[in-house]
């Protein structure tokens, strides 16, 4: 089967290019001002999602109403050491809120220790919560890529696939090693399929700093189905230009 | 009135020392082993509290169970842009599990938006969670000094006391800005007697790379009543050597 049947092609216009593009505004000191703004340009350009911290999403929601703009949000963000009831709680209570997307962090100490099925039951909690709020509503995997080993990476993949999550993506954007990288990127895509709940593959998502065209176009080289970035205005302006 | 009897003395012992310290592992990646050495070190040392993160609340609980530390832990951290729903539901949902000491962020952006009364609203809202899981709780609200600037810190003082908490603390030691220093541990402590619900003046707590002896002299000469490090166990090795 060729390569290009696998990953999927850099998209030809702004318009499909920024189909697969969650605008994003993480920064916890973002103030409603710049989270209006960021909805407002979600419209004009046509991102498939505005991507917040939960204390926006009512406000998103009420934005883009009538949009084809989802809000997308997280949660246990960025550290992931909430306990399994409380990611559940701020999950369900987003999508309840309005968000149709929900970016989960794992606890990377449980990962790293000495129970890793316990990363699975945490991961599968928050997706019974917030699929309960919601059928409709998808959960998103985060983890840190940049720090962790290989092994962690792909026994992370398959617990994300094990307890039903619709994406796995590489980062919070925060941690001080670093975002997405092509390998990485390609290492998810490669692990995506293991064992997925749904039958089909869990899609991938690379953010952390992708911060213009080259590196948008590297990621879906890799295999980012979704990228979430703040620099989506000027991405987008690159395309073709 | 002489300033030693408004700022506290360096104490003399060890032990007086470590009853000012939070021995503290807030990594997210910091795995059950590593908790529970941080546990029986405040055991061996007599620090005040073990401060960790939420999901390793009850583990600590055990662990420190008939011991002279406490159990405190962190929420909505680092962040603090979560609801404040849930902000309060992690707040009793600790302190239900064992912790006595809930150290929780502000929403920076209301701090620098448009909606200062939010951020009192936000504290208050925990506060009153926390304390009506027990009337023992302390509550201490965690600012981000470094990047702050001296107006905004006062007014997140003026709401942290308006809204009922115990504490006010520089920083979450995530920021990539940096965290405490001797000038804004001193502007906490001079405000910090402002409009409090108690009558008596809130307690200022100073974290974030603070690593050695002089570092945890510095800030108690600046008015530090409580220093939260992850370098506890050397600090103390330093006084008297």
């Amino acid at each position: 089967m060729p390569e290009a049947t696998l990953h999927p092609a850099m998209p030809a216009t702004r318009a499909d290019l920024a189909r697969m593009i969650d605008h994003t505004i993480l920064r916890p000191d973002a103030t409603r001002d710049a989270i209006l703004r960021l909805c407002d340009e979600c419209i004009e350009h046509g991102f498939i999602a505005a991507c917040v911290q939960p204390v926006w999403v009512a406000a998103c929601a009420t934005r883009l109403a009538g949009s084809q703009s989802l809000v997308c949000t997280v949660v246990g963000f960025p550290h992931g050491a909430n306990t399994s009831r409380i990611k559940a709680l701020e999950a369900a209570a987003a999508v309840k809120d309005g968000a149709r997307e929900v970016d989960m962090v794992i606890h990377h100490g449980d990962l790293l220790g000495s129970d890793p099925g316990a990363v699975e039951r945490d991961i599968r909690t928050v997706v019974e919560s917030a699929k309960s709020a919601s059928d409709a509503a998808q959960i998103k995997v985060i983890l840190e890529t940049a720090p962790l080993p290989d092994d962690r990476i792909i026994a992370a993949c398959r617990a994300a696939a094990l307890a039903g999550a619709d994406f796995i993506k590489t980062s919070t954007g925060f941690h001080a090693a670093g975002g997405a990288t092509e390998k990485h990127v390609a290492l998810l895509r490669s692990h995506s399929a293991s064992a997925s709940r749904t039958g089909g593959r869990m899609l991938v998502k690379a953010s952390g700093g992708i911060r213009d065209i080259d590196a948008a176009r590297r990621m879906i080289a890799a295999g980012a189905d979704r990228l979430g970035t703040s620099a989506s205005v000027s991405i987008l302006a690159g395309l073709n230009s």
